[in-house]
């Protein structure tokens, strides 16, 4: 990781000062680097790590810090409750073309050495990434509550990105398709309960103190409120799908949304289809070959699962 | 075109019915699509168009495209003159989510043809474009007056898409290496004087009417600024130096600025250089061999300079 840091550094530099500023901005504010990790281990597990390898992990984390910064654009706004300040333009419009010349750069990397078959993997998940976003404010706006969408959401949004990864890492190895295909699939299952988990965190847990409600403020409906409506009596389920269209900027109002999902088991029942996804990736890495990496791969999924925050 | 048009169509559906809808305006109000002509021209001039030419200018038009839906993030909100509606907000996030989209199409566009040198061409552009764009953020905040800075910016911001279009129309009809350089050379001459010639629409022309003095609101320093400025006696510069940087805001002041350039010359000055720029383009243009398709690209650079909006 320390190696693949370095690495990652070097392909960030710019000759323009603003843009230099910014990337060092950005290396720092790192987070958990769970994608990388996920690139290597499965190189690991499929064949041999190789420099083609951190060129894949430094793809990934161009695409993903990429996401991230345009991910910025509108929460930084939000933030500023309904204002805008010349100084807010500014970053919004440097947010937008940051994350574009971080596409560029990952791009510039994969052509440069010819990794044609770990960018198109990258793509794939841009292009899911993008797609998914799209699909999930467009089916916000109407409080779409079924379970397949929520899934179809998730899975382009979130569990592409670590589909690629794991898929990334085995292509690296040079693993024949079947296990390529293998590991794409266990990341996608890991990315399914990852986003579960996410979406947990909106009803509180020990580390992140009350819940938050910051999902149904904006209206997405996550596994354990589509459930809990599912399941309600038709009086209720109107008066709460009343609530979120009409009174989500109210606080009190957005607890109440809260209660009624804890009450209908909505937590429990999210918790246990997370289980199920962890449940189904493991099976799919037990099919791989036995190694130091699959251990490790299996202790990052735990992980994914147990985090507090 | 109409061929091309087709193609561009379908190239752009999506099964998300939010994204099909916007694809659809998209397309809907397309331009005069210039770019697309420039790189039928070029692989005309240069050799034979064929399926690959098809390719390449939806790769370019794709990205142009993306690169215009990002620029609405910044100017849609600008007109709503520092305020924000949740409406708004939405708009934000769409529009980088669907230029994100774009870039991700055109490349698979790309990666799935095998069009790898088309898309390193394509490649370069984006990163010249949003390095461009942050240089000219950065050298707007201290109203940097050099004309080497002015070059350097609308090279990378303007320059960099045209001279994309002529080498992929060159390179889509395999021309030898020192051809597609050439037509790469002859397009950027091209878009430097495309992009003197805008920036001179910022002081008005019959079609145009009155001049709109945006840039100097934007405190965006061009050529017929910069000329007036580097020859204004030193008290003169100082003044005006002071009204951009604090009084742009104020319609009254702005339109002294544009006096202070007519009456330096400024006008004239950036017109003869933009004429320079076109020689040059037609000088690279006559070494490569005589065809219809030369004709059509001579006339397509002198409606470039000869353009009234």
């Amino acid at each position: 990781m320390k190696l693949f840091e370095q690495k990652f550094r070097d392909s960030m530099k710019s000759d323009v000062m603003l843009l230099d500023q910014i990337m060092t901005y950005i290396v720092r504010r790192k987070g958990k680097q769970l994608r990388p990790m996920f690139v290597f281990l499965t190189a690991g597990v499929c064949g041999t790590i190789n420099e083609s390898t951190y060129r894949g992990a430094a793809l990934i984390e161009l695409l993903h810090t990429a996401s991230l910064v345009h991910d910025d654009v509108v929460d930084d706004s939000d933030y500023r409750r309904g204002f805008f300040s010349v100084n807010a333009l500014w970053k919004n419009k440097i947010a937008v073309l940051v994350g574009d010349y971080l596409l560029a750069r990952g791009l510039s990397l994969s052509l440069e050495n010819g990794d044609f078959d770990l960018l198109s993997i990258g793509n794939k998940a841009v292009r899911d990434l993008s797609e998914g976003e799209l699909l999930q404010m467009e089916k916000a706006r109407r409080l779409d509550i079924s379970e397949a969408v929520y899934y179809e959401i998730i899975r382009q949004k979130t569990a592409s990105l670590i589909s690629a990864c794991c898929a990334m890492g085995a292509r690296s190895a040079n693993a024949p398709a079947d296990m390529i295909e293998t590991a794409r699939l266990f990341g996608e299952k890991v990315g399914i309960a990852f986003q579960i988990k996410d979406d947990l965190f909106d009803y509180g847990t020990a580390e992140v103190g009350k819940p938050l409600g910051i999902d149904i403020k904006e209206k997405k409906m996550t596994l354990p409120l589509i459930y809990a409506l599912n399941k309600a009596a038709s009086g209720d389920k109107r008066r709460v799908i009343n609530t979120i269209k009409n009174h989500s900027d109210e606080p009190k109002r957005v607890n109440e949304v809260i209660d009624f999902v804890k009450s209908s088991g909505g937590i429990e029942y999210a918790a246990r289809a997370m289980e199920d996804y962890v449940r189904q990736a493991q099976t799919l890495l037990k099919t791989l070959p036995e190694s130091v990496y699959r251990t490790s791969l299996q202790g990052l999924v735990e992980y994914t699962i147990a985090r507090e925050k």
